[in-house]
């Protein structure tokens, strides 16, 4: 029965059953996390012939270029041309960088900040005022780089398809409005994947500002939890058919694919906005780690390898997510105190808890020995306006662990609302 | 004989013999480049085993940490203890990061102009000017960092034991002046080590900025020519006694080691400086190629272990830089028409011409199919005043190709000198 049609004495009743399970659980003292996105050890060993890659006196990338010296800020093709395959990409629009492409947004900002990019009439900091577009939820780390800049941050609701477009229109009307993040497929925290008729919405939209700019972070582009891959639109040909060539900056990495912050990041743009790139790329370094793009490449194979990678990764996820969103169903369904995301990719499952609880769950949770990924972290200087949102990190622990977690937060969750409405 | 010395006929003579000396050098048709310092492949394959580590099932650092998940913006204690140990330096005032020193330069740099660093009263970009000390010739690539961010740059001679210090405590005294490049050992392209009396001078001078950093870009720390290592002071320790603990912003990377730009670079500082640095360096990611790291530190196993490595890389060096010294002094000698370094260790040649001819030198050879690096490259905004020097990277080609383009190159000095006598 949904709690709002109890009885005060149901209510009291449940509230007093589940002051029990709390204690019981604080009685426990886990140590459990359920935090941060990252891959497990299993997944991590998928990957396990990789550390032995590329294998000596192999260094020769398709160009017959020599990876072990300097040079090729683009990267090199061979894994390049793979990225471009599973992206539909054209290969001369896509750079292989380092790491992580996190760094490269930072980066495309910061250089922004301080140069004005290459349709920019003066640089970011000269303008009286910098504001950005946030879907949300949305990427803690994405916010965290607006905030860092001083940049003034409007969130937007994330629909189904995609960002709400006619605030995201409304909005980019504004001089003062320079870009926008979104993660476009399997979103971070929501799942959501953004549908074609949006993307082209978003290539279409006249802006207020010329160099304004939509931060596409394709973060999980091939990241499936069934056997079926997300379509993944070239936003790009999108932007360029509807006379805005330079809309889009488009990321994508193997930090989920092979192992998490040692492997290859992916820039893609218009030609003239990776002119502009490379012009302050090229100040910065003299060129990626091209030796850790060959072993990346000959561990892939080419675009099917990363598939049947990934399906390896979905058999691994895709049971973690069941156990939680069963555990969710089974102890908060009757109770209609929740709703929550069923993603089918990606890596995490957006629980939104009953108004004005999430700081508390989130609490109640740390205190009995489970770490949640803070209240809020999901919304621009984590401040969710309904104090509803919590983000939930299946990957990393072991299917007992999650399962003992996951209960545990249910009676967190659960708690939460009691006390809120008194009991 | 000097040229100085020589009568007009003997002028005439020798010109008549060099001009057919230089006739018969573009009939050879060569394609030779002296432009970069690069490895050769010879000393790339130094390091083959380092592309199959740190091998299958080898994934956890000293401290037991998984190197293939995210975290630790700090590097591996592994490497971190190794490059601690080779320079001297207590281990947690070293921080491990990616590919290459220069990105961290640039990256220093850039915050400090945007937010200011640990010491600014206001960002850099908000001064009315910013100046920087350039000790001359120095490394090219420091160059254009600072010009690309708008900074007036002030040459000062580097004299044999470090940058002149009348000049540089000067300088230093201006509030305007933020900081100063210095490659304190073997440096780019002189190859003079800054003696422990300029180091602690630098440490221990009043500046007029706070905020004034001196880079001591250490690229060429264990890079012997002989079978002796240069002492690397702990200049962090020298500045902290001084009573300016925050003075140096210390680099150090495995490029010219390993694998030029996909190696480990080094970042070494005072805690407070290092605490600045983080903050801004967790937002651009997450942390380093940790999988690289443990590769490096396997493949090295302790400082000795580098030293044997670098060994190796002096013995395939050493012949090159005499072929190149024996050649100017055979060819160029006797006429007293260049002075040069005769360096013992780093990856330069510094060779001073006739004044007015370096860029005329160049051209000539460059006609000749030899390319040489551009005239002025180690001085602020490509300006040599006396248009003199030119900098000699001896490291790529073979011997025999070296001998055959430092022939040509001396061909070409000669007869830019006498084109400046006019004959």
């Amino acid at each position: 029965m949904s709690l709002t049609d109890m009885t005060d004495e149901k209510l009291t009743e449940l509230a007093e059953k589940v002051r029990a399970e709390y204690d019981d659980l604080k009685a426990k003292n886990l140590n459990l996390n359920l935090t941060r996105g990252k891959p497990s050890a299993e997944q991590l060993d998928f990957a396990d012939e990789l550390l032995a890659l590329p294998g000596r006196g192999e260094y020769t990338a398709a160009d017959g270029s020599d990876v072990r010296n300097y040079g090729n800020l683009k990267g090199i093709p061979d894994i390049r041309a793979i990225w471009a395959d599973l992206l539909g990409l054209p290969v001369e629009l896509i750079y292989a960088e380092d790491s992580s492409s996190l760094n490269i947004m930072f980066d495309l900002v910061s250089w922004s900040w301080t140069f004005g990019n290459n349709d920019s009439e003066r640089p970011w900091s000269a303008e009286e005022n910098v504001k950005w577009i946030c879907p949300v939820p949305g990427y803690d780390r994405h916010f965290t780089i607006t905030e860092h800049f001083g940049i003034e941050m409007i969130p937007v609701p994330l629909n189904e398809d995609g960002p709400d477009m006619d605030a995201v229109r409304e909005l980019a009307r504004d001089p003062e409005v320079k870009g926008m993040w979104l993660v476009p497929v399997f979103a971070n925290p929501s799942g959501v994947t953004v549908s074609e008729d949006v993307a082209r919405q978003l290539a279409e939209m006249p802006t207020g500002a010329p160099d304004f700019r939509i931060v596409w972070d394709n973060a999980y582009a091939v990241h499936t939890l069934t056997d079926e891959f997300p379509e993944n639109h070239n936003v790009i040909r999108f932007a360029e058919e509807a006379g805005n060539p330079n809309r889009f900056w488009f990321m994508a990495s193997t930090s989920k694919i092979t192992h998490a912050g040692a492997g290859v990041a992916f820039f893609a743009s218009s030609p003239e906005n990776l002119a502009w790139y490379a012009s302050h790329a090229a100040v910065r370094g003299i060129g990626p780690n091209k030796v850790n793009q060959l072993a990346h490449a000959r561990y892939f194979g080419d675009a099917e390898g990363v598939r049947e990678i990934m399906l390896k990764h979905a058999g691994s996820l895709a049971p973690k997510f069941k156990a939680v969103l069963d555990i969710l169903k089974d102890r908060l369904g009757e109770y209609e105190v929740a709703s929550w995301t069923e993603p089918t990719g990606g890596y995490f499952i957006s629980l939104d808890v009953m108004d004005g609880t999430a700081a508390r769950v989130v609490e109640l949770a740390r205190n009995a020995g489970i770490a949640l990924t803070g209240a809020g972290s999901s919304f621009p200087l984590h401040q969710d306006p309904n104090d509803r949102n919590i983000r939930l990190a299946p990957s990393l622990p072991p299917v007992d662990e999650l399962e003992e977690a996951m209960n545990g937060v249910a009676t967190c969750v659960l708690l939460a609302a009691l006390e809120k409405l008194d009991k």
